[in-house]
């Protein structure tokens, strides 16, 4: 008994078939007594023909009408979803962000949420209705309707469990679950029963998939479970939670593998105050992403200046570098795009010592060089040669044992 | 220079191509110096690709999803249009129901219109925008979506054109205006170059297509002329107006031929007072939407009482009136769907005699044998034989020369 909130991403209304599935679950739940909230995406390939549409008409068409038109993929959903519902005998009432007054700013395309009057669900709830929420939207001050970019469903969901205190947000997905790596590279990888906020930011932000950095951070901001788990099954997924005290002994939680890096280094930089900032403003100013940044002192007047960016980002970010080489007194530009980022993410890390020696020492016995090291307080990763990637992340998910459950591992107490 | 209303169909926005034609004659009307509102239709098939999805999922949806979902097509629409015209370098927002607060009564699927807050477009307008607003859609005071049913989208057009003091509210569709019949019969059939509301109300409530009477009805209320025109050319097409003296002088605007019709007669019906209304009180029970209604004193104790149905309704109403037979003490009842009524509309007839007689005059000429008639004080109405539909109707336009421009014709005035 309670109040549960249940997201539906693209793949799992794409066609009436899976909509009357997703429907039948929201009603299974709401016959054990629990008040139920849907939040569902646009169906299957809705979104990308809709943008098809205005690119034809338009190579750069204004925001605010991208969000006016993008928007009718969830509301049509919605209100589908609603249909199948009744259809199946039980009641049920569509909502589009402005209904749900989703208050955002007015970023169009990747606005933020500011906040969600629950008044007019909790209302359709306590009449026994199953309440079916449009993802992705919502309506700035003037009441033109914002979207809120990738994973925008996800963080819909989770915010719309915060605003009705509900007592589970689930994310419906084609995967069972969140798993310790990518197993079409390490097939062994186990899904993991829980995960913290923290890893699993670290883990998005390093490129694994299911969920959205934002819908993650609404979480832990608002404390709201998020229960990542597949819409063919029943079969408990993966909670990502609060840190517990047991997470410490695990270590390492998971590990990524990112290919699509490319690596710039500048030797020889002259090492005065304010030459970093330089550098990073001007990257900045050419519209490069700067992903981690590795400098170290070379003599007390020389640094060398390295950094790595999206592969999309690597000829705007040569070109930029060349530009203030001089400024800098850079010695040499050293540029490579055939390079992996391979890392591990675990709380662990924070209390425990002999992570990152664990980890080297997994490279070294597969043979793998280390270019560069960068650390945040919960991950170590390592950027290797690329054709050596998938072999260091498969030596790395051995030592740390993450094909087998946390319990069956040898190192956690 | 003034506030012109353009509304664009389904079939004028069909495609890419079609919008950006709709695109350039807002910006052209834009660029004499006008402001200028657009009102669109959902593109082509869109609609019934929606119903579709629908029925898929429960054969007899919630009307209130219904109109969350069939709201979406508009939307697209004029998102795409605002596009459309942003690439061609001129300002556009687009508007929806909510967005322009079109109030309606709460009648899902057939919704009518309360208020127009006129304020949001004029503001959008004074800023240097064409505003494109999605029609057939409102909102209830709750904010539920609403739809205006069959014809919804010249409604909002000239419903708008009232709120905003437009100086022309412009209709385009794929014909080049109103016909004095329809030319697939008789094909010397020429464009009018104005009608009276009256006049066309009268026509489309004959099944004469092209406007919906709701439209002319909110034209008549609120004082706005209609101009329906084609969207293909820049030629004058027909204006739906006020009556103008002009107008008697024409006796008949326009003829119509209906062959979607059935007849039922009940005869030797007991001449008691409230027959009648039993008849067609069960009748409206069962849901049977009853066109014409023509009783005859056969003596002082007994009369016949005929109505015609549409062919849809035709069951039913046998049904029904098998029902009723005895409580009416009726002798028989007798049954036919093979006729056509032929009409002409004209507000002459409210001052000239003999119309009645000229059209009685083309049919016996034409060897057409009328079943019955019936009037209103601008429409002559004659139920014949089927087979003898065409015939007749071609008769009556010789008759009233409406093969010719009205100044060319002999009993023109």
């Amino acid at each position: 008994m309670g109040v549960i909130v249940q997201k539906f991403g693209g793949t799992s209304v794409a066609n009436a078939e899976k909509i009357k599935r997703a429907a039948q679950r929201a009603i299974d739940t709401a016959e054990k007594g629990n008040q139920v909230v849907v939040v569902a995406s646009a169906r299957g390939k809705q979104t990308d023909t809709l943008i098809a549409d205005a690119l034809e008409l338009n190579p750069n068409p204004p925001k605010r009408e991208m969000d006016q038109l993008l928007s009718t993929g969830e509301q049509q959903t919605v209100s589908l979803l609603a249909m199948a519902i009744d259809g199946m005998g039980y009641k049920a009432i569509s909502m589009t962000g402005a209904q749900i007054k989703m208050i955002t700013d007015s970023v169009h395309t990747k606005a933020r949420i500011k906040s969600i009057d629950a008044k007019a669900i909790k209302k359709h709830l306590d009449a026994g209705n199953i309440v079916i929420v449009a993802g992705f939207q919502g309506i700035d001050e003037n009441e033109n309707i914002t979207t809120l970019g990738r994973g925008g469903s996800d963080t819909s969901a989770v915010a719309l469990a915060a605003a009705v205190k509900a007592d589970a947000c689930e994310i419906y997905t084609d995967v069972d679950g969140i798993y310790t790596t990518d197993p079409r590279i390490f097939p062994e990888a186990v899904k993991m029963d829980q995960i913290s906020y923290d890893e699993m930011l670290e883990m998005a932000s390093l490129g694994a998939g299911v969920m959205h950095g934002r819908s993650i951070e609404f979480g832990k901001k608002y404390d709201v479970t998020i229960h990542v788990r597949s819409s063919m099954s029943d079969k408990k997924g993966t909670l990502i939670t609060h840190e517990v005290p047991q997470m410490e002994g695990i270590l390492v939680s998971g590990a990524t593998i990112e290919k699509n890096l490319a690596k710039i280094s500048m030797t020889g930089v002259d090492n005065h105050p304010g030459n970093a900032a330089k550098i990073f403003a001007h990257l900045a100013q050419a519209k490069v992403s700067v992903n981690d940044i590795i400098q170290t002192e070379v003599s007390s007047e020389k640094a060398n200046v390295s950094f790595t960016v999206s592969k999309s980002d690597f000829n705007d970010a040569k070109k930029a570098v060349e530009g203030i080489k001089e400024t800098v007194n850079c010695d040499e530009i050293f540029c490579r795009d055939d390079i992996a980022e391979v890392s591990v993410v675990g709380v662990g890390m924070r209390t425990h010592y002999g992570v990152a020696n664990m980890m080297f020492t997994a490279l070294a016995n597969a043979k793998v060089n280390i270019d560069s090291i960068t650390t945040s307080e919960i991950r170590i990763s390592c950027i290797v040669d690329k054709d050596q990637g998938d072999l260091a992340l498969k030596s790395v998910c051995k030592t740390f044992e993450l094909d087998k459950p946390v319990e069956k591992r040898s190192y956690v107490k």
